[in-house]
């Protein structure tokens, strides 16, 4: 199956390339086979991306996907007072079929909105591998690991190895999760860096959300945050740190010349009263940023459209100079920085000849966001207006013409969703 | 002609009432002239609002209309920068008919994302103004006045002088709206003061935007920038101060128990690299705070609930306390306060009777912001996701089903704007 996109304006995110031109992307199966003018093979099926901007699918770096029913419940809660008393509590009650219905909800919002991979941390992870398969949506996941090598703890780490033997989804990876180091052992930590070694995975983990979260880990361990994710040999893995919104300079030191990503959350960091993370420092040093919601509760929604603005007028804000960041450098974070965070850059982030056909067709042409000077100014800033057009994850159109082409009844799962909330809520 | 809206979930903004509260509102001609269940008169028209939330119309209170073609244009420019090498230049060359259909855009945006109100500055009014009568949208317009008492000043103020006696629009209200500190002169403002007490009108300048703003004024007058206001009388008068990022303790003691409202413009204020204003510190010390976008150059967008968004993530974020802002709060800035400052809080700003019909819908039934587990929080944060489904304008039922009932051609109108684009920028 050979598929023509016809003459839309790709910013393809390769490096070395003019950032915005009218080019055809044809793609034959999974693959992206030509990227160039007046392609001559015969194709089986056209899509016309006139006057249309097409980009890299986005990739979300950091996510819950099972917590859309927590959506926007954040509005007057701590983020210590929040997880304790309100999500906690009901995420234990939430059977495989309540996360599958949940985690299916989120993976319809992301590929309405253009992200086509993400990076999920969740538990009962046997309904959201139900989802990813409904949905054929691209990511990678972690079951999340917390406590200490007792049996709760261990119980987790064999539902992981039990996980990564099952999963026959091609598209879904796995990454080792352990969820922070305020709800785990060192020893523990330890056994999770030996399942990444063992299993050639990298590992997911939250980091320092709040000044909060900094100080109380520095007391339990006796070492700042860092110091104890080098003890534990996380340094020396594949690593990607989920917020990283306090992180010292010389803990930065630490990380110089590593494999490790930061993943910031604007939205979801604002909301819980957490901060905002120096991104252009992080930048400067070379440190791979990218780019998450995390879980809707905080993040507001999956559209990683809203969250690039943010991130832009963020930094721009609070460093009160409006050139230090733009929005080709906020793009980038939201693709291949996200495939180089996940080690999937030669497969995904940028659209080349070779890798995986994972494409948005975004349509600027709303009148309420007329007229376009800047295609990716207002892309970063205003792509959030149901402005997706098409979506295509390893070849597979899902979305075309703002239509879901799944087989996933819409009505009947909101249904689901509201018996749910209505269930645990 | 009497309306009834039927079974929505209105948030009335009504002291005193409970917050929300499934109701009928029901209006004639211009007016609301009831608000509760089981209506018993006849109606002409019925609007079904089951599960679907009523608010009052959006009070968009600093914006300058006519400057939607440059939307998004200030990626990688300062606020000086900006205006002085971009927009003035181009500004000099747009004539009355293109300012009436740049102003036509930012009304049909403002009508399709549930905004019914606004706060304009601008200049060439008479294009402003066609384009008011054609989109049939309440607001407060004031000609820009800068300079000093020399030809060119003095003619700005004989064409609003002109403007006032000539508008026979009766949504469009007038104010005096003096440019700022740093662009006039104290006996220019002083003059400004006359017209405000003379004609009876608010005043609305630009104050304090940015640090350097701050400096420059400072430097200029030799004193405080609200000093500047208080000698030249405007801190005896209704005013509206759009930004006032940056006020001293000093500054707000002198505005305590004044009739002055601070206008903030949280995204205008990143982008342009000018900070974040302490909005919760003006909060408490009882001053009326309302909301804008500014121009879309900046701005982004005319779409409030983005800035609503913005403005509660950002108080969060700033105080490292997500107890200290929450979406009624930025719902009641959005409204009712923004009545306040325009002095016209006993026609608009909540839904009461006798209050305007000024009434919009939303649905928040897209099954990307499903669930929706607290209306006011999903409203204030996902409602920008083309969610507004009607907007009554006095009576007047503009924006229905998503769909704008105006006479207003919007291919048309998009051609034209890309026919003014390319000529000017």
């Amino acid at each position: 199956m050979k598929t023509i996109i016809k003459s839309g304006k790709v910013i393809s995110m390769q490096v070395g390339k003019e950032i915005i031109k009218e080019e055809d992307i044809v793609f034959e199966d999974d693959k992206i086979i030509y990227i160039g003018s007046n392609y001559e093979g015969k194709v089986d099926k056209e899509i016309d991306a006139k006057n249309k901007i097409v980009i890299p699918g986005l990739i979300n770096c950091h996510t819950h996907l099972g917590m859309s029913i927590f959506r926007a419940t954040n509005d007057n809660y701590s983020l210590d007072k929040w997880l304790n008393e309100f999500i906690w509590p009901i995420e234990n009650n939430m059977t495989d079929e309540d996360i599958y219905y949940t985690t299916l909800l989120s993976c319809v919002e992301m590929i309405k909105t253009g992200t086509t991979c993400f990076n999920d941390m969740y538990f009962n992870p046997r309904g959201s591998f139900r989802a990813f398969d409904k949905s054929k949506i691209r990511g990678v996941y972690g079951r999340c690991l917390m406590g200490d090598l007792d049996k709760d703890g261990i119980d987790r780490i064999n539902e992981f190895k039990a996980l990564y033997e099952e999963n026959d989804n091609k598209l879904i990876k796995m990454a080792v999760a352990p969820h922070a180091l305020y709800t785990t052992t060192k020893s523990y930590l330890e056994e999770c860096n030996k399942l990444s070694l063992n299993y050639d995975l990298p590992i997911h983990i939250h980091l320092s959300e709040d000044t909060r979260e900094v100080e109380n880990v520095t007391k339990k361990f006796g070492k700042l945050p860092m110091e104890v994710l080098k003890e534990v040999g996380f340094l020396d893995r594949k690593l990607i740190l989920a917020h990283g919104t306090y992180i010292s300079d010389e803990e930065l030191d630490l990380i110089k010349d590593k494999d490790v990503s930061i993943c910031t959350n604007p939205i979801s960091n604002l909301n819980l009263g957490c901060g905002i993370a120096p991104i252009t420092k992080y930048l400067k040093r070379n440190i791979n940023v990218c780019l998450g919601t995390d879980g809707v509760g905080s993040g507001n929604n999956m559209n990683l459209f809203y969250h690039m603005s943010m991130l832009d007028n963020l930094q721009k804000g609070i460093n009160e100079d409006s050139t230090i960041m733009n929005s080709y450098e906020v793009l980038k974070i939201a693709t291949i920085n996200g495939a180089k965070a996940l080690g999937m850059e030669n497969e995904i982030g940028s659209l080349e000849v070779g890798k995986k056909a994972d494409i948005v067709i975004v349509d600027l042409d709303d009148i309420t966001m007329y007229p376009t000077v800047n295609p990716i100014v207002q892309l970063t800033h205003n792509g959030w207006y149901n402005s997706v057009d098409t979506t295509i994850i390893n070849g597979e159109v899902l979305l075309e013409n703002k239509k879901l082409t799944l087989d996933i009844n819409l009505e009947e799962l909101k249904k689901k969703i509201t018996e749910i909330r209505g269930r645990l809520l």
